[in-house]
C-alpha cells in the first residue's frame, strides 16, 4: 500500500513567487510522485482564526483553489479538498482535546510568541490570543490523523505541529489502543531568501512581492521597480542581486550559466530586467491562462473540489466510526 | 412562537435520588411545560473528559437514557437526543473558538479549581488540565447556541456557563451581524441538601447514595440503613433527620403532615424507616418497571434517541448553515 502524505495551505492571500517555490511548487512535486497517496487542502477552518470578514475568506479561497489548480494540483495522484467540505474534522478535533494536556498547547511557537508580544506590551499575557489560535495544533493533528497520514511535509518553522499531531495520536492510542496512524514530518529543503522587488525577503508584510498571476503588463511593471545598484550599463552586475535571484528560480542550470556571463561581462540593469521577465513570463504565461479561465468558469474548480471532498468524506468517515467505537460514543 | 428551553445531562453514572430531585424532576416539569419547546440532551461529548473507557460510557450512557424515558423525558414537548448524534455541534464549537478570546475561559470556574488543586500541590498549574475541560464552555455554548436556546434552566453553581454562551454569542454577533439567539439563565430552585445514608448531603463521592431504580429489597436495605440517633422508640424523633428529609420530598403536604404528627408523639426508627419506604417505594415502583423494560428492550429506547436525533439535526443543519455563511465558508 502506498504511504500517506499530507498537505495542507490557508488561503490568506493572493499567492506570490515566493510562496511558488516557498510551498506551492514542493507541493506539485510531491502530488506528482506515484510513490505517495496525496492528500492536499485549503484550510479555510484555521483561516477563521485571521480572516473575520466572509467577503474576504471566500475570495482567497477561490483564488487560491484557481492557484491550486493552474499549478497542476489536479493530478491523478492527489486528492485536493476544501478542509470545511469535512466538518468530520472538527469532531476528530473534539475527540482529541480530550486526551490532549493542556500543557502541550503551552508549548505551541505560535501562542508563545503571541503571549511575548502582549508581555512585551504591558498587556495581560493572553490578550493577544483566542481559542482558534490556541486549539490550533489539535484541529491540525485532526486533520493529519483523519486521513491516516504517515508524512507531513512541513518547512522546519512547521515542524512542531507535527510532532504534536504524533504526541496526540500517542496519547490517544495509549488511552484506548491502537487506533491512528503516526505521522512523521518530512523537512522541506531550505531555498534561502527569495527576494521581494526591494531586495529584502519577498513578503506580503514588506509590500514588496510580486504576485504569482500578476497580468503581464504589471508583472513587467513590477520587476522594473526593482531595487538595483547604481553601477554604469556597462559595468558587471553582482551574482547576489535581487534581478539575479529571481532569475535563477526560474531558470535551467543551462540558462543561468548564460546569464551569469553577461552579469560577468557588464550589461544595463534594465536588460537583466528584461531577460528577468521574459524568463518569468515564459514560465507563468501558461499557469496564468489556466488561473484566468479557472477564475472566470468557477463552478469547472467547485466540481473538482467536490470530487476532492467526496474521496476525503469516505476516508474521514471511516477514521471517525473506528474513533467514535474506541471511545464508546457510537 | 413558544420559546426553547435547553439542557442537558452527562452520563457519568447511575441516577440517584439527589439526582432525581436536583436536576430529573425538574427537567421532566420543564418538558412537560407547554410553555416552551424543549431540547433535552444525553452529553456523551462531554463525559469524554471524565470517561476513558468505551464500555463504561455505553453503558452509563444507556442507563441515563433508559432513566430519562422512566421518569417521563418522552413527552409530547421534548426532543430528547444524545450530543453525539449531532456532530454539528462540534463544527459549531469550531467556529466559535475563533471569536473566543482565551482570556474568557482562563475564568471558568472548573478550570481554576484544577490549577488551585495542582498548584496546592506543587504542580504545573495546568498539570490536571486537558483540552476537553478547558474548551467545555465553547462546547456548551455551542450546545445552547445550535437550538437557538432562549432559556438554559441551570443550577446556580452552572450559572457562569449560560454567562460564557451570551459573551461567546455576543463576540460573535458583533464580528459577523447577528446570527445566534442570546441565551439567558434560569436559576433553579435550590432545594437545599438532600441527606445520604449517612445524613451528609447524598454524593457519589461519600458512598452515600440511594440509587433511584434500585430494586425493592436492595431499596428497603439501603433506607433500614440509615444513620439515625439512639433515642428510644417511644421518644419523638427530630424532622431534621436523615430519614424524615428523604419523606419530605415523596409526600404530599398531607402526608408529610401526618408523619410530622407520628414523629411528634414519638415512633420508633424501624417504623419511621418502614414509612419511608413504603412512600419511596410506591412512588418510584411505576419509574423502576418502565426503567426496567427499558434496559430489556433498549432497541425501543433507540428508536425514541433516533426520532429525537432527527429533529434537532434539522435545526441544527439551519443553524450550521447560516453560521458557515456568515464566516464565508460555505
Amino acid at each position: 500500500m502506498k504511504k500517506v502524505v499530507l498537505s495542507g495551505i490557508k488561503p490568506t492571500g493572493i499567492a506570490h513567487i515566493g510562496n511558488y517555490f516557498g510551498a506551492l511548487k514542493p507541493a506539485v512535486e510531491m502530488a506528482n510522485n506515484n510513490e505517495y497517496e496525496c492528500y492536499y487542502f485549503i484550510a479555510d477552518y484555521h483561516a477563521l482564526n485571521y480572516i473575520k470578514n466572509s467577503k474576504e475568506l471566500q475570495e482567497n479561497t477561490k483564488a487560491l483553489v484557481c492557484t491550486l489548480l493552474a499549478i497542476g494540483m489536479d493530478a491523478k495522484n492527489i486528492v485536493l479538498y476544501k478542509q470545511s467540505d469535512v466538518p468530520e474534522v472538527t469532531e476528530l478535533n473534539w475527540i482529541l482535546s480530550n486526551v490532549t494536556p493542556k500543557g502541550l498547547l503551552n508549548r505551541a511557537h505560535a501562542y508563545k510568541a503571541k503571549v511575548e508580544e502582549a508581555t512585551v506590551n504591558g498587556q495581560d499575557p493572553d490578550a493577544l490570543v483566542n481559542m482558534g489560535l490556541y486549539n490550533y495544533p489539535v484541529l491540525m493533528a485532526a486533520d493529519i490523523l483523519m486521513v491516516n497520514s504517515n508524512f507531513v511535509p512541513v518547512g522546519q518553522d512547521q515542524k512542531q505541529h507535527v510532532e504534536m499531531a504524533r504526541d496526540i495520536a500517542g496519547y490517544f492510542n495509549k488511552t484506548y489502543g491502537a487506533n491512528f496512524v503516526v505521522p512523521k514530518e518530512i523537512i522541506s529543503k531550505d531555498l534561502g531568501t527569495i527576494a521581494g522587488t526591494d531586495g529584502r525577503k519577498m513578503s506580503k508584510s514588506y509590500n514588496n512581492t510580486i504576485p504569482l498571476f500578476a497580468p503581464e503588463d504589471k508583472l513587467k511593471k513590477l520587476i522594473m521597480s526593482i531595487k538595483t545598484d547604481s553601477s554604469l550599463p556597462t559595468e558587471p552586475k553582482p551574482l547576489d542581486s535581487a534581478v539575479m535571484n529571481l532569475f535563477k528560480l526560474f531558470a535551467t542550470a543551462k540558462e543561468y550559466e548564460t546569464e551569469k556571463a553577461k552579469y560577468e561581462n557588464g550589461l544595463s540593469w534594465a536588460e537583466a530586467k528584461t531577460d528577468l521577465f521574459n524568463m518569468m513570463n515564459n514560465y507563468l504565461s501558461p499557469m496564468r491562462e489556466k488561473y484566468n479561465y479557472y477564475m472566470e468558469n468557477y463552478a469547472e474548480a467547485e466540481k473538482i473540489l467536490a470530487r476532492g471532498a467526496k474521496k476525503v468524506q469516505a476516508v474521514a468517515r471511516e477514521t471517525l466510526q473506528r474513533t467514535r467505537i474506541a471511545v464508546g460514543i457510537d
